[in-house]
């Protein structure tokens, strides 16, 4: 089933301690649909400047990323400049030029409009919702938020927690929305107005799903080496909703064997600068990686059962 | 087997948005015995001044806390004074008096020093090389360290690294150990200079255990009400040492479960000031836990073995 998203589509200038990478593929939109395109079929909303390379989403259309919605305006593309400290926590925004992007309204084709999953990537809670009024019975609804938005939308945002499915948003994002230092109750505060589903992301340290009275936890991928953060949120998002699509199968289970490939896909992203990563990744990476998040996590509660399936035959402890 | 600790006993009063408490129960050995009783018998070594409450240390008594090792010097007892804001991350020390604790000289009673399990709670180097003299041929010897001891006493800590098995410390105090800011690189230096086991705790983001190339993961429980940090790492330590004794068996999988035993203990402890949490604990509620954190964490990586354990069924998606 395809994944509807409706995002920004950049370019993106960033510096880490790793190096430089200057007017590179970037944007919500584009990585969210590079790493749900490992999955799913994507239908891609956005909207580029006369001076975008075009050309270099070619990938991604090659990749199955419908790009008909992918809208071109006069003037210039959205450009993001940032930079990393040492600790790559959290980017320094040295410039936003928003150019076309600040007149953007989102006009879903109509062969989008039937799109079982839906992705509300980053942009203004308003649009979000003309987005919602333009889809014909989704499936599931997904959205994202940031800072901005809850400083200064409040109003349009607490009217698009009552209409989507799920949220996805980070630590401090939550934390600022709901007035909760603590996240379980921020989830729970938000769950009361509206999304069934709550992921709070914290970055290198994981990410939770609520719903419910149940919590999942997925930890972040221990890699020795983090070369450019930039769109892991989204890579995420993109690899959750991406399983979701592909198995549409909206059981527990499956909900949290999709936060586990939304942080795979996650962990990819920030492997390289832009989508590069993302591009080059092969299905074996990906359930390789699935598999080592399990590795990472497993245990056996139950000593008994874990004797059993072992043998009955504990190791002794070595003298 | 019995787990034998050797660590500080004090007097701690402490603020938390949430209320005050003077002169409770406090210090490494008391917290880490607190815990570890739940699951094994328990050695400990330590001093306090003559103005000690030792009768409040009959409930650890009761628990088959063995207090022979526990020395009474004339002088004061070990006071901390500590303040948590409101994010409850990290303690502000207002006060420490060391009293007798500054001329502590461990000395282990000839019936522990057959101990098999042995854990050198947070002590100057100095003082845990000196208990590893007294100590005869223990299966596991653990060590924990703080920011104090890395800065003052690093020659000493080096040593102690050749001569244990395992330590516990956490992510900061781990980057400043190793100079390294990357977690994975810093748990390979660690081993690389004698640890078979690292273990880097980060608090409410959770623990990472490290034993060649193999990394475990256990989240912090998502607690609502998050009482008192203190104590946390080391009813995190008591909980996973005294699993080990408890259980003997040094495989990978019980490394995990212990892991998990040390992540509840720790759990427990900071929902009320003191060991007041761990001396109520009943083996019901701590078991309850260990299989919470495993719902909390639990996923089927692979798909067709997911499907099977459900009777072949994959739940559609709602309409």
């Amino acid at each position: 089933m395809p994944v509807l998203v409706v995002g920004s589509v950049a370019l993106d200038s960033v510096e880490t301690p790793f190096g430089k990478a200057d007017d590179v593929l970037g944007g919500s939109g584009t990585f969210f649909s590079a790493s749900a395109s490992h999955l799913t079929t994507v239908q891609l909303v956005g909207v580029v400047g006369s001076d975008y390379p075009v050309e270099k989403l070619e990938p991604l259309a090659a990749r199955g990323v419908d790009l008909a919605g992918l809208e071109r305006a006069d003037g210039e593309s959205f450009r993001w400049r940032g930079r990393y400290r040492h600790d790559l926590n959290s980017a320094e925004t040295l410039e936003t030029r928003l150019g076309v992007f600040s007149h953007f309204r989102p006009k879903i084709p109509a062969q989008f409009r039937r799109a079982p999953f839906v992705f509300l990537a980053n942009i203004d809670p308003r649009l979000q919702l003309d987005v919602l009024s333009q889809v014909e019975s989704p499936k599931l609804v997904a959205c994202d938020t940031m800072n901005f938005w809850i400083e200064s939308r409040r109003p349009d945002l607490l009217e698009l927690l009552k209409r989507v499915d799920l949220i996805t948003l980070n630590d401090g994002e939550a934390r600022q929305l709901t007035e909760q230092t603590n996240l379980v109750k921020a989830a729970r505060w938000i769950m009361d107005r509206g999304p069934r589903y709550v992921i709070i992301k914290k970055g290198e340290h994981g990410a939770y799903m609520f719903h419910g009275s149940t919590i999942f936890f997925a930890p972040a991928y221990p890699l020795e080496d983090v070369f450019d953060p930039t769109g892991a949120g989204d890579s995420f998002a993109g690899g959750f909703m991406g399983y979701l699509a592909r198995t549409g199968d909206m059981s527990e289970e499956n909900l949290r064997r999709a936060v586990i490939y939304g942080s795979a896909m996650g962990s990819f992203a920030v492997e390289k600068f832009s989508i590069g990563r993302l591009l080059e990744l092969t299905s074996t990476d990906i359930e390789r990686r699935v598999r080592d998040f399990h590795r990472l996590v497993a245990f056996e509660a139950d000593v008994a059962q874990a004797r059993a399936a072992a043998g009955g035959v504990g190791h002794p402890v070595r003298a």
